[in-house]
């Protein structure tokens, strides 16, 4: 195991009725002007922003609403945000919706708390050390956002998207998470969302490259067991409750920090590989994993043979798996049967090889894996046609 | 899933050389003058002891010393450190050594921080409010102590074990944890360690009322099976980092509150009948509970069967086990396997059951488990002999 240092301050509030626990938690904070953040308008649809509404008149803490964020948020969308978090002089930043929705509710509350352009935060030119309180009540289970200190914000400028991680400042100081909420929930979102949760699980688990973490392989086996039993339930049943609880908590604990904490030597690439796809043809992230992952492994799947047979028995439940190729077909199999893309072409998506391997091959380097050269990201997005 | 609210603090820095750290981190929260919480002198052997005291010196913070801990943490000892914390205005109290002395530890920062008797507190006469920043240097993993808001605390006027339990209030800030340190504990501290750790997974898979618990039985599973496997290459070699590091992490993980946030329904019983065994008896808190936590599931078996089944099966690595006794009996056998005593005999105990009787049956009550009648708990008793 290597060293680590583990510290998540989120406090969560899970369960039916969470939401009537908001305005004592910002009373508590000292809020007393909040901006609240929100997507497309689905929260007006499931009751939700009712009950955020009432909590804050109930309370007497005023309101700000910013409303808009895409499904992968924009800088220009971002600025605005501040802009007017500024203006306003808002002390708290409330995000209702998905992980889009908290990862801008935390930028806005990194920019407000600054002179800088926020951009700075995310090209890794300036760093963090203040931001406005974040509060996330949240509707769609996926990114985890609700419980770490990361942020993913795309610059439509350039297609590049910047990703923050400020363990501590960015952290929601609560979250709160009702299963209930996501009982609405599209089978096409809840299969995004459950892509992308057990790819956060398989990124630590596929690239470290020793034989056995003993205590992190079995908790990011246990919850992505978890997910996937969750997966097949909502599949027939969409409002059991035990199961949507299970995969919204199972969506929280898998990017919390706590699954990879001290794991060795672990990489991201599939996130490096496919954060160009959904920034330049804004699909899902979710889609856009299911897409990457089988191409990556492959394409790399020679370094990383162990571990992704181990995946394929451990995981997949296959029977004793020889090759990286048969785990990858079962991997195919699986978002299939889930309804989550595993080709560009499914996807809609006409792909420019050359410039995904550009944007691509700088944000390998950003995150300093030199080993992947234009070649290697070539070939793996050529297998994803 | 119940509703739940989960909320940890503790900053965790794991690895080797960690307590390298502890004057930045000391400094960081302000501290300038401490106390020094430590049990027997263990940490002078083992080289603790001056690696604490270099990095006070080098960050110029003063401290006051306070040793002589006992295994089951006693009231007047406690009281003499209140004593001493509030004479000596120390604004941090860093317990170094195991779960005792982490517990002793923050029942004197609530006793400092307080004009009232800390025994007001354990008694739930009063709420606990305030208190002083602890800190954890671990030597000794099993209670979990490290990364909760529990103590554990022996009045030994009554013979009665007070426990208090504040999530936030009396984690610690920062807890060091270096596997290194535990190479030198004995065969025997490590085997009523992993029992302590066991038990902590145990209470609530085995009582639960439901049949399933989607995430969170798999933790529980994934964690017990690191720490029986860590045991296992521990007993051939002590000094095994990976091992004795994946034992530490899951005994912080295992009461850290994670594996059990959101379990249906469930309770401590084994605890409540144990706590007056090593109060009374002062042995150690594991050895009491391998003796029994056996002796609990026959007595009271029938009620928790399906769970108890489920154990032997999925933790214990029974094939299809059909009743109670046989897990019981397995679990006897793994007790054994590692050293820790199953019966009061083996102990050395010549238990007096109606006085156990007795002190278990008000525990009972405290934690508002009234289905343990005082025939219930007497049979459990004679069970262990």
């Amino acid at each position: 195991m290597n060293n680590f240092v583990y510290e998540n301050p989120t406090k969560v509030c899970f369960g039916r009725g969470v939401i009537s626990q908001l305005g004592e938690e910002l009373k508590r904070l000292g809020a007393r002007k909040i901006m609240l953040v929100y997507g497309g308008g689905s929260i007006k649809a499931n009751g939700v922003y009712d009950a955020v509404v009432a909590q804050l008149a109930e309370h007497d803490i005023a309101v700000v609403e910013f409303a808009g964020v895409r499904g992968n948020p924009v800088l220009s969308h971002v600025r605005a945000g501040v802009e007017l978090a500024r203006a306003e002089q808002v002390d708290l930043i409330c995000g209702v919706g998905g992980g889009s929705v908290v990862d801008e509710s935390k930028a806005i509350a990194l920019g407000a708390a600054s002179e800088l352009d926020v951009w700075e935060f995310f090209a890794k030119r300036e760093v963090a050390t203040k931001a406005l309180p974040v509060m996330a009540i949240l509707t769609l289970p996926a990114t985890g956002s609700e419980m770490n200190g990361i942020a993913v914000v795309t610059n439509e400028a350039t297609d590049q998207k910047g990703a923050i991680v400020c363990p501590g400042l960015l952290n929601p100081k609560v979250s709160f998470l009702d299963p209930e909420t996501t009982f609405s929930l599209s089978p096409e979102q809840t299969a995004f969302a459950c892509t992308d949760i057990l790819s956060h699980l398989m990124e630590s688990y596929l690239t470290t490259p020793v034989e056995q973490v003993l205590v992190q392989d079995n908790l990011l086996e246990g919850v992505a067991h978890a997910v996937m039993d969750a997966m097949a339930v909502i599949m027939k049943n969409p409002n059991d409750y035990d199961a949507r609880a299970a995969f919204m908590w199972s969506a929280t604990l898998a990017w919390s920090g706590i699954c990879q904490a001290g794991v060795p030597g672990w990489g991201m690439p599939n996130h490096a590989l496919e954060m160009p796809l959904s920034a330049v043809y804004d699909i899902a992230h979710g889609a856009g994993l299911s897409i990457i992952i089988p191409a990556w492994m492959r394409v790399t799947g020679a370094k990383h043979e162990q571990r992704i047979l181990k995946f394929g028995e451990r995981i997949l439940g296959m029977d004793a798996p020889t090759t990286v190729n048969a785990v990858a077909d079962a991997l195919i199999a699986y978002y299939r049967s889930i309804g989550s893309p595993v080709t560009c072409t499914e996807a809609g998506i006409d792909l420019d090889v050359a410039r995904l391997t550009d944007l691509a091959f700088v944000g390998f380097k950003q995150r300093g894996m030199n080993d992947y050269t234009k070649e290697i990201i070539t070939a793996v997005f050529r297998q994803t046609i």
